[in-house]
């Protein structure tokens, strides 16, 4: 969409170059991994060779990964489980899972709605990590982080939509998450989204090289540029989570008063493609739990919009949507007025 | 792999230029499907426009499709039921959902191994049909089918790997395939994985106009050709279901005594991709359940091997997997006499 700026990377990243290519190469291989002859071991060679890749960027064994569909179905581990606590801050997705106290502990590693880094506790109890938005974007490694699984989703690292993984330290054994044929060791059967996967592989070696190389500092930098040139615009403008660690390219901008989701539209219209909250669900728009758990009150909860960019994102872009945010802004506290 | 000959449609159908293209398209859009934003509406019409393509093609109205991650996945459908009654014929994955008598009962329209063709029984409790090697290669439509509920598999009909469908007849209630974000009506939740659905819809489409175009009367008349030589040379094969409404594209061809594990490796060899019994998962070798609960005995129900067919399959293919399949056949009597 040409001349539109996109600064909704956690809702979506844009495909990298490299997991374009992995995915169309693999496009044009044939078999089904599941198959003995050559043509199918050359499809299982494609899976095998993402696990590799997956698990060095995330620092876990490749035996360690469960390939799935996404983070949704990853989190399906949930349920085996009888009791499952969720922290407020944890990934919206898992809130259905939640049954009671104890038993698992699920929390995000980084609140997709503001960026905030959680401290993962020291407990007796299994754990569940949702590393969704951080994995690529702050330093991680299952292997050190002392959880039992971790979830993650391939089109947050720039590999495609609809493939992620279920980490699963090693020793630790889990229900099924689908019987049937009996792919990923038993753990989740049906034919393997091989495009997907060889997409995902290739996105997390880039993804894993962009942290090491310190692309995201240069990230960091453009968002706080923005956030100071907002604050010395329009004072009264609360940045959530700017006195917390939290990721670096998320900026969570709310405004007391002016409704996030109108802002999303009018950005919309302008050209800038932002977001009111996470985008589990169009069409569902309301106070964030995220926000309200942080202690906002329910209109301040439901006056927030998220900016989260990444390496694409040029400075020449801010500064555009800062000057829009900014007009708009003050056509709305001339309609308050 | 040049010099292959891919005969393994059954477990896998080669990739359509016209799936690999809608795919590349896809690729592009960034979207995230859940997104209120012009990228995120970019990318929602994608996927709306992949349902109404494989609406189109299997008979159903557009709101009856859930897109999954393929068809195991859909069959997760039956853990809504209590009790589920699964005919021998069915898809072998299906297997694992039996849990008793009554309640509802799945069966595949045409068995993946034989190719034979179910008889769909009138029945008051539901019925949920595997049409994952039927449909684009026989007529079917869901809407005069009076079943409940259809899974298919878009890699089957020259989709891509790792997308398929469960159809659920408008009106009926069923309990949610994963719980979440509330995507696909609030039956399965999870991003969507945009590319994969634009390539089955594609896919679908193709298939639709290829089968109402006659191909499959073509791939038939290969098929009974490559049979009728085999016969005239080794009159003791036994191929299964000839005698009953089959697939037009797959051949199960039983020689008592002759290991069809063994068989496939020596094709592989010599340079063709064949199958023994179905793909679920590979390193599981044994006796087909399918050939069993037709009557055969143990040994040849593992002597058996499976060559499946396409429109791109070649009568010169054909021809010379019948003389390497002979040319083995006479090395393994010779050793056996």
């Amino acid at each position: 969409m040409s001349g539109r700026v996109y600064l909704d990377w956690n809702a979506t990243a844009p495909l990298r170059e490299e997991a374009r290519a992995a995915m169309v190469a693999a496009l044009d291989v044939t078999g089904n991994p599941s198959s003995v002859h050559a043509e199918g071991r050359a499809a299982k060679m494609i899976v095998e060779r993402a696990r590799e890749e997956v698990a060095e960027a995330v620092g876990c064994k490749a035996k360690e990964i469960v390939f799935t569909s996404g983070a949704t179905e990853a989190a399906g581990v949930l349920a085996g489980f009888d009791a499952v606590t969720v922290e407020p801050t944890a990934h919206d997705c898992l809130q259905a899972h939640a049954k009671g106290e104890g038993g698992v502990l699920a929390l995000g590693l980084a609140n997709s709605e503001t960026g905030v880094l959680a401290e993962v506790p020291a407990r007796d109890g299994p754990v569940l990590l949702d590393i969704v938005q951080a994995v690529g974007r702050v330093p991680f490694a299952f292997g050190w982080s002392g959880v039992d699984f971790a979830i993650l989703s391939a089109h947050k690292i720039g590999g495609p939509k609809g493939v992620g993984a279920l980490i699963v330290r090693e020793g630790v054994d889990i229900a099924t998450l689908r019987p049937g044929g009996g792919q990923e060791m038993g753990r989740r059967s049906g034919t393997e989204n091989v495009a997907g996967i060889a997409g995902f592989g290739a996105a997390a070696t880039a993804a894993a090289r962009d942290l090491a190389g310190g692309v995201w500092a240069c990230v960091a930098d453009l968002r706080d540029g923005l956030e100071a040139r907002l604050a010395a615009a329009a004072g009264d403008t609360i940045f959530v989570g700017r006195d917390r660690a939290r990721l670096p390219n998320t900026s969570c901008i709310l405004t007391p008063g002016w409704k996030g989701e109108t802002q999303v539209m009018q950005m919309d219209l302008a050209g800038f493609a932002v977001s009111a909250g996470s985008a589990c669900s169009s069409g569902k728009v309301k106070a964030s739990r995220v926000l309200q758990a942080m202690g906002y009150d329910a209109r301040d909860a439901a006056s927030a919009i998220r900016v989260s960019i990444g390496p694409a994102t040029a400075k020449e872009d801010l500064d555009r949507f800062a000057a829009a945010w900014l007009a708009a802004r003050a056509r709305h506290m001339a309609r308050a007025a």
